[in-house]
């Protein structure tokens, strides 16, 4: 059975675990627009950078993903949140993206965001489009050969939008 | 006859200049998603940001437009530009936008990019719109009602794209 998964917000307690979530997917760069041998330090200050509250999941006391939510744009672009989602490799396919996902649009709600916003999902990234499309969001843009994967080259990236 | 424009690098000498032409826009609040009340200090620091080259246009040693080049996103989306331009309101309508625009895609190949894409063009900007897609963008994304206009409430942005 999966065990329980807890969501809270991050502390400057989690950085070597937010690390070690981000790094797998920093240095394979097949889904992030994000240098492949960026250090942790400079990682964990992106993941955690102005205006962005972070939060993590946890399994048994066991950090397996984190995430970020921010607003998208300032001024009159303020009221579309954005996200970024990462889960611990060895933890896939046990519904934590999801879970994840689901509590993000819930803390934007409550936090007034009208929309949710992702800038650059890479299309050949499925199960992350899939995941989307299966929680309301649209592509609402395609970004031509935006994205240079390692493997297999330029490849479009997705704009992704849903009202909340 | 309008007088001959003359494109230079900026320099720190230039932040008086260059936040007597943004400061207009920033407050009218009708086409950048930024703050209106933003104070000058922040306003030249987003703009001459960190990866940010920063450009300005002068009319007889007068600075009349800004611009800024950077790399739309790092990493694998690396080659994709982005740029940012502001004219001033007073010298509007003599194709200095245009003028930068043209000089901003020369630099944007210069530096090996590929493409040059703009996330959030405000679509009620019609002057802007019409003056990307006559440069070859086009209309890639189209992000409903993300956009608080002042005046006319919330009215969707575009993503515009083309190849360098």
């Amino acid at each position: 059975m999966t065990p329980p998964l807890l969501i809270r917000p991050a502390t400057t307690a989690d950085h070597v675990a937010i690390w070690a979530i981000l790094k797998p997917a920093i240095r394979e760069g097949e889904t992030y627009a994000l240098p492949r041998d960026m250090s942790g330090a400079d990682a964990v200050a992106y993941w955690m950078g102005p205006g962005r509250e972070v939060f993590l999941a946890d399994e048994e006391r066991r950090a397996v993903g984190t995430y970020f939510l921010c607003a998208n744009q300032r001024g009159g672009g303020g009221h579309v949140a954005n996200c970024g989602y990462m889960t611990d490799p060895a933890a896939r396919g046990r519904g934590i993206a999801r879970g994840m996902a689901e509590h993000s649009l819930d803390e934007a709600r409550r936090r007034g965001f009208l929309a949710m916003q992702f800038n650059f999902v890479v299309s050949s990234n499925e199960s992350a489009v899939h995941l989307w499309h299966s929680l309301g969001f649209e592509t609402v843009g395609r970004l031509p050969g935006a994205f240079r994967h390692p493997r297999f080259g330029y490849v479009d990236a997705l704009v992704m939008f849903r009202r909340l």
